[in-house]
């Protein structure tokens, strides 16, 4: 299997940005990572889990662990013992060829093991994990443990957006980083036009590590248009939600429609996190500095794709295509605020470098395309033509999530460095809306 | 508004299928035709809803009415009076423009208005209907009027779908029609070579009627793809339930495992409507004939697209996107077993012409691509590029379903004669099973 | 079994209101009484479930008719042929001794058997069972079709309770009987006094027809109480209402509470069937005349016991135990506003006669304890010290839903005449509404 | 307010085994005894709540303390301090007369306040608590904070039943207290008659602390019946699931039949916490010492009433009536095996002393009424004749849950020491089986 694996994986052998020519030093930073993100908790914080969706940080820790153990050091390290032997099935996430999975709304039911424990199991792992890495590996293997670390990114920034979902739901609104954030500064914003044609889409194998999602590269074509310069902010959608958003059905979706109204009394009156005090104020919780007033010109984060949807009808516009994103994507930067910047809330367009527009003729440059926010668009998380999964156990990391879901594209404030790519594709329902997600418009010229 | 409308629906102007130069005659046909369905029904029958999504026969034959005189009378024909001032109410479906629609589940729970009640308001718009058609009319409104009918006819397939759900859930497995279908022939499945390239997607304006979410025409890249020959039968499907496939995890999507599990006891273990006896003996409920054991070379039907998408991973193969299949069916003739064929089954293998397939090398013709079994695609329910709803009210006819759906193409056995072609998108939740809906496999080349 | 159920049924071998003397005659009487309660039916209404608890009128005159051919003809009559082998499971209700049950909840989905397909099951039933009493009958045999009666009258009341909840929920309210209801008079209420003291509980045996859960009779103690000389007037209930009796949690039990929170946006306000106009005038819908305003001197109807428990804890007051509402009964006569008035709605006080009061001093009559509204108590349906269900099948009739349940008493305008008696318990959930139920105050002296 | 509380808690003002001579002496005790309980836990079996009637150990720890900061100091000790302003409605369960109370099943996602900050407010309520008993109190004062620690101990109870819960459901199966507990040894069981007659029921004002559930005394009438003389063990009720006892209907309360249908594939098939390895050797889960095979001398815990109403129709018995129970306990010794023992599991059969049975003639002594298991009873919960809830927001207390449960007596091996008594009323859900709640049988003579 090995065999197989490194020529599906082959295209992450070389890529610089993960490392793999160091890999032992790439798996070191990314394990160490994890540990500094959950430093500022406190032991109890480990242990929630406020929704089904929404794992406890300590699950996070070992799950990503877990993948190593099972899919790496289990079949790669001779002699290797598994640190506990019920492990295997307590932090499967859900991969059924590895057996059943402990169920996952239950996670935060798992006083046991305890959080020390659960430290001592990435030490027995990353002991053992470094013992292996100081041999040379076959290419496949080394393959492997970069999707590993890849996944545990992944995971960084879900630990984020579940903790989030946790203190951000606690009526005593716990900041996670202490502080106060700097006032954001909108730039107007303007749209950019993309001639379209015929486009690229997708990774190309070679050029560095990409999840199979992404894959294979191929052509398609792409009608004329535009796509906001830059995310929508608070202070805009306020005004849609002051103009009645909510309530008016010919906005929404038929789904969204009868989801806002199933949610009865608890139903959507304005993104995830917001609140609204008596006297009519509004404002937001953050990770960083906790319940503050709405900075009107930060990105709108938090919205489902419904709301998001919603929103850009209002506006006469719509989503963009993953297509039409990745295509204007391809040219700008990829910096942007992302996890490393310790902000952990979109903001930070000052400092978002103005990207010129490959589409040419307009002025206007594409700002924060990466990082800040998710930005949800209407293409349905489907294989690419010629998609394979990778062979055997692998294959279930992707490929079966193929049905009811979005795309969303750039990775977001909660989003490790170095992580995302123009071609990365991230997925969730329409309805969901604890991640760092928020709407970038499109409309056809 | 009507001169919108016009520009939107001329298309249909000059249909010749739907027979707008004789616009009287087809609307008289088709209200017979309805009427012409219902005729075998018990008094009984009209009233049953089994389901949220099955609506009773009476509502159907109410509903299809409420169209003509909320959207064509009550706008367009002077003095026009209301047949009842509280069936716009009762029988709108789902247009929130024109008022809060009574709620869907609980259509089966109105025994008033009784169905010569009913029956009555049908003759007293048609009434009215003729009075208007008497004299000429304006395009667009001539057009709303086409829509009308095609609506009709839409609903004259759901109310032998929502027929079929009550009678074969029924322990008594009352037929529709008396009669024994003759046993099915079915040819050698093989695959038919596409070579793909720059296609067309979409109705073309001005090429007969069809429906806004099916434009605007475009231009899409396909790769090169192969089609089965015919659909998939009951026998082939039988290897699939023989060989475990409801119980290996690998073969499913993730949603489609989650909901297997969630059904608990009632789990499915073969397509709707299929029993099996205490000897292992298997048959199945069909409109004509009731229940009679299973003919193996029957297409297949009744199957959700999770079931579908299944039984074509545990072939090596996958479902079509629709843009492959409307490519494929771009020139088979429009012939195959409709509603019409009075058997309400799909079968008819024989009799389907084997078409020339366009994609040239393959010796083996494209059959069934029409009537028989709704064939499930791989692709979301979407806009295309440029897609606008119609103005106005009938806005919410398609556009806003788009959303966690799946389209299917080609019609089935209760489709009526000249109600479908290559273009035309059928859309379903992948769960829905009580469509007559089954498979036709694609693979890459 | 039968010499069993002999010693079981004794009480009924000579109950003269059931006129065992002529066995053959009652029969005739009440099956010819549930035709007449269905002949102002339209046929769409035999078809209707519109909740779970509320079977269609079909499913109703079915049922009973079963209960004679499982219990009576397949045990007792010599060659006696089923009428179709299906019914035995269709029209079970909660007979698991006799098979396993058609769900409850389906039953609306049943278009077939057809309603003429019904009535010619009853005449198949009604031609065996005069065949059967052509001839002397064993006692236990007679006993045996006595029960089948009287359970035949109960469904009786709940054909008319489960069509009102039909009709009630239909928006174009169809009254079941054309008429205008007489304004009710309402004398005022005052409290009669009981002295309490060892009092007998239940039925005697010997004493006439009774179900089993209505023995043994037992000796039990009572304290000193009150009870209301008269059912609580909407127009009583009406002042708890403008009080914000439905928003005082402090009023309410902890379940009735969360119950009416989770009934979200339809959160009770009112009584079943009662509506408010923009105007802020109320009415309520009745069998006879449909929808009309509100009489408020009209004994309440179509409450729970918990909003009963509500009511009478905001008047200072409690609800009746079954043991004072039996004691207080008992020098009661059995004469009210039963089903044979063909009102079908609460009211006729000026025709109940004024009861003397059997406590002694208080000078105020005891009126209306049988008829217009089956009476909540705060009993819990519980099993008589040495309670023993009817041995065999027929043990499923009662004991098993001794649980969860309170007991009222006293019959209602739905009740056929002669089929209610001081010992009678009927039983429903706290919750449920659909019943012809309201209040009668008791207090403590 | 005091001075109504002094009327209605008055029968607390002198009860010595609440030590009211020395309340500060009792309050160090109650308190202390809180904290001994948790000293085993890890911090992160503080934060779980494994459904959501199985509260947070941290959670009672803290709402324990809110009834004394909401109830005592807040309104009796001049310028007190709230320790926090959001804990009042943190830590409310169930007074809607305070406040909104925070969401029941949503207190394990409370991470903070951490259990240091708890135990800080636990500190600083223990403080202000001893300035003000450290001056002489008004009775009624004292006799509410009687009252805070008897709550404080039903809560003990609860966080070890919520804790096993937790602990119980984990994969782990971690012990609260390591060492194996010795073998049981059950006494044959026999039947205890009792004559009956009049008998007093209920607490007797003046003779110690109750809780106002238990009153008023008085009189009601019991016929002869008979008692189990101990509860029923593991082997007993492992005859009952040999027999097919979970597969038998005819045994089955409907509701219990229903609920049992419903819970599908986790469908009882033994008391809670027992397992069945592939061998088909049983185990079961205790605090002390984790999963262990099962001792079929070990009274049968973890058990609904559902369950035990079953088993003992099984038995050709049925369970007692709180009244037979009460006047059967009222002679027994208040000896048991109680949470002092260090046990937490019922057995302790040996230890229990023989007491005299008061009906007279049987030779064999009722062992075990009191301690071990809670024993359900038949009855539901509902207000003794005369009841008056506590005046005043204490009113909540125990009233308003006068519905849909059924009264277990005698307490159980996690009940304090010194908190029950004869005529102790505790009440749950039939459904309910994480209670330490077991079966004495009992029937008719």
């Amino acid at each position: 299997m090995a065999g197989q694996m490194t020529r599906h994986l082959q295209r992450g052998s070389v890529a610089p940005s993960n490392n793999i020519e160091d890999l032992p030093g790439f798996y070191d930073r990314v394990r160490a990572q994890s540990l500094a993100l959950v430093a500022p908790l406190e032991a109890e914080d480990y242990q929630v889990q406020p929704m089904a969706d929404a794992s406890p940080p300590k699950w996070h820790l070992a799950h990503v662990t877990w993948f190593f153990e099972t899919f790496i050091l289990s079949q790669a390290l001779e002699g290797y013992r598994a640190f506990h032997p019920d492990y295997g099935q307590l932090f499967n996430s859900y991969y059924n060829g590895v057996g059943e999975p402990y169920p996952r709304a239950a996670r935060g039911f798992l006083s046991r093991p305890t959080t020390p424990e659960v430290l001592a199991y990435r030490q027995h792992v990353d002991d053992a994990m470094r013992r292996l890495m100081a041999a040379a590996l076959p290419e496949g293997l080394a393959a492997k443990i970069v999707l590993g670390l890849n996944h545990e990114q992944q995971h960084q920034e879900l630990l984020l957006t579940d903790l989030k979902c946790n203190l951000g739901q606690n009526p005593l609104k716990p900041a996670y980083r202490q502080g106060r954030l700097p006032a954001c500064q909108a730039t107007p914003m303007g749209f950019v036009d993309f001639a379209g044609g015929e486009c690229t889409l997708g990774a190309r194998a070679g050029a560095g590590f990409a999840f199979d999602n992404e894959g294979p590269a191929h052509q398609t074509l792409l009608g004329a248009f535009q796509l906001g310069s830059r995310p929508v902010t608070n202070g805009e959608y306020l005004a849609f939600i002051e103009d009645g958003g909510y309530e008016r059905h010919e906005l929404w979706l038929s789904d969204a429609w009868a989801h806002l109204k199933a949610l009865g009394s608890e139903r959507w009156q304005s993104p995830l996190y917001w609140s609204q005090a008596a006297d009519g104020s509004r404002s937001r919780y953050a990770l960083t500095g906790g319940e503050a007033p709405l900075d009107l010109a930060e990105p709108v984060c938090h919205l489902s794709a419904y709301e998001a949807d919603a929103y850009a009808r209002w506006r006469g516009c719509r989503l963009p295509t993953e297509a039409e994103w990745e295509h204007a994507a391809g040219s700008c930067a990829l910096a942007g605020n992302f996890a490393g910047s310790g902000r952990y809330q979109p903001g930070g367009i000052d400092a978002s470098p103005g990207d010129a527009s490959p589409g040419g003729a307009s002025q206007q440059p594409l700002r924060q395309m990466f990082g800040d926010v998710w930005e949800w668009t209407s293409s349905s998380y489907s294989p690419y033509p010629g998609f394979k999964p990778w062979p055997g156990q692998l294959g279930e990391y992707n490929g079966k999530f193929m049905a009811n879901q979005l795309v969303l594209r750039g990775g977001s404030c909660a989003t490790p460095e170095g992580h995302i790519r123009a071609t990365y594709r991230n997925f969730f329902y329409p309805k969901d809306r604890w991640q760092f997600a928020g709407v970038r418009l499109a409309r056809d010229i």
